[in-house]
């Protein structure tokens, strides 16, 4: 029986069952946001209340825009003829974090997984289809992940996009920097071999 | 420059502000709250609006509560006779996860630390003694914090205590359970070694 009153407890609640919060943790940051002043706790709290009501998808690559663009389509700095398809709006935000890449994305909203029943019409496949056969793309860059649902899904994109006169590539697979080849799964060492590159 | 919608960005901002959480997390947390439905964030967001509009201090022992007493001080079991006094509402709730403790408690909030400008009239030591005086309290249990400023405080109270007729006692000092002898600190060792008990 927890012995804490009940709007201390509901907020422990809610925090646990967020993904990576223990109990332990739940409690330690509501205790903090107890003890912080009110207005950080309200802050929060406006934040986490306003979420679904600003954000949706944007009309044109799925990414989360608080527009009907998102930040990346709306910015006229970055080339419209380049781009990158990735399964999460998570995914372009780790490629904007690595930065050097200047194109835009499309979000497909998931990866092609008939055993968990995802079909292609499941994800926004048809949304990117359209989107080249409207013109003015010159290559697509398949990101989806390196498992079997992302490159199921590469190949099924790469099956539609054939003959609509765009260049089509993959990311690079291979041996991650920095890492030990002790380390590297056999998968992994045998695409880095047969994709090794020329040292000039 | 944040790729983020700006709803998005101001969560993770609220949200990395907490103790523990770094912006990768905050990043992740926020996303599963927009992937998750309207009614988690709501719920979320709602405890959090709450917490300091209903949580408040016992007015008996300062340990949060939702109305004037503390969960703890309005349970009839409790024995009154016991007061186990400690730092914080936190400590509350190690003890009680601990069980077996059947007493109240007296939550200072903070201890005496003079470098800190943290006198006893700061912390809630006046209103314990107050509670003492005003009769039926058997012993109380200094349990405040191994370091310097619990230290203090417990010496200061149990100055304070002398003589009210009460008696007074700390918690044991020793070598944590499970812990190997060789990663025991010498002050701890030292400890353990003075108040040795013996074996039946």
């Amino acid at each position: 029986m927890p012995r804490n009153p009940e709007a201390l407890q509901s907020l422990i609640d809610a925090l646990s069952s967020l993904p990576g919060i223990g109990a332990k943790t739940a409690e330690r940051l509501a205790y903090h946001l107890l003890e912080s002043p009110r207005a950080e706790a309200e802050r929060l709290a406006g934040s986490v209340a306003a979420l679904h009501n600003s954000i949706h998808h944007c009309v044109r690559c799925h990414n989360y825009a608080q527009g009907d663009l998102c930040e990346i389509c709306k910015d006229p700095r970055r080339d419209g003829s380049l781009v990158c398809v990735v399964e999460r709006p998570q995914d372009v935000a780790s490629f904007e974090r690595a930065s050097g890449y200047a194109g835009v994305y499309h979000v497909l909203l998931g990866a092609i997984s008939p055993i968990d029943g995802i079909n292609p019409d499941d994800i926004e496949v048809g949304s990117l289809i359209g989107r080249v056969e409207q013109g003015g793309v010159a290559e697509v860059i398949l990101a989806t992940d390196a498992d079997s649902a992302g490159e199921t899904t590469a190949l099924y994109i790469a099956d539609q996009l054939k003959g609509a006169g765009v260049r089509l590539s993959r990311l690079a697979c291979g041996v991650p920097m920095g890492s030990s080849l002790e380390y590297v799964d056999e998968a992994t060492l045998s695409r880095a071999l047969s994709g090794r590159t020329e040292v000039a």
